[in-house]
């Protein structure tokens, strides 16, 4: 065990894309837990899109962080020290810990997982919540139906990625579009999606969803907001459903962005927009893992990270994540499993 | 019977708000039915928003009115002369007929109705499509519960003043808000709203919405869009549903404007947003009739009509209703009962 805990903390609130200056590193020494508490090695830290707004001083979901706060994330450590009934040293446990070597919990949303036949990272990603993310959205809020066209934004990161291919898994056609010709690339070679394009080439995104959806969108499985979103919705079919995941185009702006022009389709076309939020729907995320896991051991579902090295590495993997240089999902590695 | 027919017809597509140089009047015979065909005395002719839609050459869910043809509306009339086995002579009937003072129709969806104790404008609004649209928006769509709150924008139109009312007879808070005082004031002693205020006086429009839902909104039954639906959007509560009927505040728009900001919120409140065109839900709608004449019976439900008289007046009476200057719903009388 380390003798120090490095830890990063909220400096300042972005007005805008996230930069190294919002972010301080402190260090301290390594806590011990008190009665009820557990003291966790993180092992693995996720960086997600949902953060950014959470660094924002505004009412959501989520409460904000708080300046001067150690930032949270999606950890998958391992208990070295127990003083909580539930745990024991050397269990492998998943849960919202912090931006740290090493955590404290009370055991509050923290849970065991094993040590299965992949790596513990895949507990941050398609084993954990942007997978179940994906499978709520397509199926418990999308509706998706087998011979339907699903498109997915963002379609090659954490959520997109999984999305794609449970689609095409349900049988049904998929395209979406990505940030770069190499995850284009990603998205019909590795994820099986029948149509991709990249978005920053695309001289007219309506066109260019038109043409990999030549029958319109069923489903849109909307991660992205602002002009994708908008050209997406132009595209959708009657009865048409867009599950409303996240706008990452968004959560950027100092000033709330308008929507999409074009809303009277919803009424002419009978849409329905619904937004969700994973941790609703604990049954259907459960139902999901248990799929998952066969489906990863038959090869029907591939996933990818990006993997850096060291706590002193989030605040750019973070940043990174958020401008799209990323392949699948962002991971911070901490420490050996 | 007239010995002629005089028709309105559509000369020019309006590039903002309708103008009376947009329609042109011409004088014709009174036509003679084919074989299966049916002569019909039109009494009473719906001005409706939805209208102004049609005059854009844009596709959309009904086909656009083609330049120089007789303009189309909901009718109320009576059979003067029948070659369909159908109907006879005398028989009272609705149906999409044209704005003119005679119509023939094959007698696709054309429907017959009985002289109850109701004037037979009232199959044009509250015992018609706007009533019909009322119920299945705020219950198929809306889901709307007892005890909830309802905010109805346009509260004082011919679907807002049902919509209100329907709300109301089911056990929920409803709050609207209207373009005068005098409808504010018909809001609330007529139609029962529990809170209402005039958006033209409004400083701030969610401020306004947060004085009457004090609680935040449960289903808003959107009828207007634009400034009004994104400070609605603002208020909603978590899992808030949005009805959305129309958005009268585009329909004159030359441009597409651009939806509401704060589209993160219905991810972040789990809102859903569905659109919905009233002629998808025959069974409901007919469940919804019978109710209606009974509340009618009761007193439960109100109904206020605008009522002009003669074809020369329905340009007039459709750009006063674009306008907002009718009161409840716009009617055109063209003959007597």
């Amino acid at each position: 065990m380390s003798d120090k805990n490095v830890e990063i903390r909220l400096a300042s609130r972005p007005t805008g894309w996230v930069t190294a200056d919002n972010f301080e590193r402190t260090e301290s020494p390594v806590p011990e837990p008190s009665e009820g508490e557990v003291l966790v090695r993180n092992i693995y830290l996720s960086v997600d899109p949902y953060m950014r707004g959470r660094m924002n001083d505004v009412k959501s979901y989520v409460p904000p962080f708080k300046l001067g706060e150690v930032l949270q994330a999606g950890v998958v450590g391992q208990v070295v020290a127990s003083r909580n009934s539930r745990f024991s040293e050397g269990d492998y446990v998943n849960g919202m810990l912090g931006w740290q070597n090493y955590s404290l919990s009370n055991g509050q949303g923290l849970y065991k997982i094993t040590k299965g036949g992949f790596p513990l990272s895949y507990h941050l990603g398609v084993l954990g919540m942007p997978g179940m993310t994906a499978y709520v959205g397509l199926f418990t809020i999308g509706h998706a139906k087998e011979g339907e066209t699903v498109f997915v934004s963002a379609a090659s990161g954490a959520v997109g990625s999984v999305a794609g291919q449970l689609a095409r898994i349900h049988g049904c056609k998929v395209a979406g579009c990505a940030g770069s010709d190499e995850k284009v690339s990603l998205l019909r070679k590795e994820f099986g999606y029948h149509a991709a394009f990249n978005y920053r080439k695309s001289e007219s995104l309506p066109k260019s969803i038109a043409a990999v959806c030549p029958k319109g969108i069923d489903v849109n499985f909307e991660n992205v907001g602002g002009a994708i979103f908008e050209a997406a919705l132009w595209n959708m079919r009657n009865y048409g459903r867009i599950a409303l995941c996240g706008m990452v185009a968004n959560y950027n702006d100092a000033q709330n962005e308008p929507g999409p022009r074009g809303m009277m389709s919803i009424v002419g076309k009978r849409l329905t927009l619904r937004g969700f939020i994973v941790t609703d729907h604990p049954e259907t995320c459960k139902e999901y893992v248990s799929k998952a896991y066969q489906w990863l051991a038959e090869g029907k579902l591939k996933y990818r990270e990006t993997v850096t090295k060291g706590i002193d590495t989030a605040p750019s993997a973070f940043i990174d994540m958020l401008k799209g240089r990323n392949v699948g999902k962002q991971i911070v590695q901490l420490a050996g499993e």
